[in-house]
């Protein structure tokens, strides 16, 4: 859910002259994207998202995202390009918000992706991973290893969320620790490819989207949070071995992954698992029960940390 | 503040493919009405907006306001078409809500109407209320002045939203019950005419919409309802007077008004003020001040009231 911000239609006219895009038509706040307000605006030179960044979102980040956009749109990967107004400007002031008009894709969001959907899936993410592999931006990753201590200390007492997970999370944390690897292949990644963040019309990609966790960490970190959120049932118990095969052969087809990689995908995965446990978490209990916005439930992050612990969690990363 | 309810993209292709309109392109929660969850619908035949009905709009409703529709656009009231499918229906079912499939309009909501805009809307609620008039259908008015008492009583105690608001409250009621005015000329009305309801390019209105609260009642009592969310200062306490007269002289331009409705404006004014204190009100006391929805703050609405009492308000309803 988003939209926190109003856009008053005369400060939206003139934000709209910068550009050559024409005259607004028509401007709707959308449900999409977690902690911006974005817009589905139309104007007589076309359909694009008017994005207004909220909380999370640093200003002082969105020239990174707006060059990395720029890149990977130059080397062909479905992303959102960032239109430029008259002067070569990117960013935007609107309703005290930095603000970007963004193109418009296609597609929709998957909630139950098939085989098929998740092989291209892993292609479009391997295929933006060549492509992102000259980007000469970098960003640390505050949602990366190194602070995932922080984070499970800032979310309070875990065991409110479930009992006994205090303990699992300490645990773990040890352990990635200890074995967390060094030296692998890393350039900047999306870090959120989750089924909502990307758009699909049957089994085509027509774009990724929702960069604004990208930041620089191991690739193959970025393919097993696409496995977590891609190859799950939706408890999280289930590991499905048809769309973890899809997902790992699309991703095979654009990156060969090094031996060294191939090896670390498992500890990597329990990352990815507590990573997103970690941070719901965090929202679980920050998030007051009676609020309109939707808690996720952490759980299914617990299961699959469980299931990428088995002593048979290498063969989940199979790509035949 | 809406989109409650998820589609699945499945469904949603099962929907589509019930009509004549091509094939799901992209579909976006909007946050658009108040209490049903929207969605931008793009397919290969156009665009349109998906409405899923949640709590207040009772499902056996529907066919009133999908009647109510068709007929005002028949009449070339800029109204959303609901689009039939292969079979001429128009109520659907989808993720276990009644939907429907509405035409796209252009436009969109002010929220600082200049006279010019005031005229256009004065125009179109006239425009309306000449394509309504013969109308079969009714429906009783749930939020209309039979209903105050009962509205004020589930409430709960008004003086928690402002202090000596229930004694007010209370005077008005008796006020209203002596000097409600009968037998003026009646149709169904809008009955929420605000400008989020009214889409406009410039000075043209390009669409009216969200009928959900239309019912049959007094339609000077719908110009009034009109008069107060368009002629006011935010806070209420200022009516302008050039857009009071503006809004006037566009209705004036469609519908003359009799003697009696004239006579009445200042006591029905009063009535509008008072039904949209009484359900914010409401609104305030049963929202939870940490949900995210936006709780309506209902003082604008005593301010209206107050000035709507005073000895010299007949004049705010003059067109010239």
């Amino acid at each position: 859910m988003a939209v926190y911000t109003h856009v008053d239609p005369d400060d939206l006219a003139t934000l709209v002259a910068r550009y050559d895009i024409g005259t607004v038509v028509s401007c709707k706040g959308i449900a999409e994207g977690v902690e911006n307000s974005n817009f589905l605006l139309e104007t007589t030179g076309g359909r694009f998202i008017l994005t207004l960044y909220e909380r999370r979102v640093s200003e002082a980040d969105l020239p990174f995202f707006v060059d990395l956009l720029d890149h990977l749109a130059k080397h062909d990967s479905p992303v959102p390009a960032m239109i430029r107004d008259r002067n070569g400007a990117a960013i935007q002031q609107i309703s005290g918000r930095a603000a970007c008009v963004i193109q418009f894709l296609p597609g929709i969001s998957l909630t139950h992706p098939t085989p098929g959907q998740c092989e291209a899936a892993g292609a479009a993410l391997g295929a933006m991973h060549r492509a992102v592999a000259d980007f000469g931006g970098a960003r640390e990753n505050s949602m990366g290893h190194r602070h995932w201590r922080a984070v499970a200390g800032g979310a309070g007492n875990l065991d409110t969320v479930l009992p006994g997970l205090q303990a699992i999370v300490d645990d773990e944390l040890a352990f990635l620790d200890a074995n967390w690897p060094r030296d692998l292949p890393a350039h900047v990644i999306h870090a959120d490819l989750f089924p909502d963040n990307v758009l699909m019309l049957g089994e085509r990609v027509t774009g990724l989207i929702d960069f604004y966790f990208a930041a620089s960490d191991f690739r193959a970190y970025d393919l097993v949070i696409t496995h977590a959120s891609w190859a799950f049932s939706t408890d999280g118990t289930h590991c499905d071995p048809s769309r973890a095969r899809a997902l790992m052969r699309g991703y095979a087809g654009e990156v060969t992954l090094t031996g060294a990689e191939i090896a670390a995908l498992p500890v990597l995965a329990r990352g990815a698992a507590l990573r997103f446990l970690l941070t719901r978490s965090h929202d679980w209990i920050h998030t007051p029960a009676d609020a309109l916005v939707t808690r996720k439930d952490p759980s299914p992050f617990l299961a699959r940390l469980e299931r990428y612990r088995a002593a048979d969690a290498a063969g989940l990363f199979a790509a035949a």
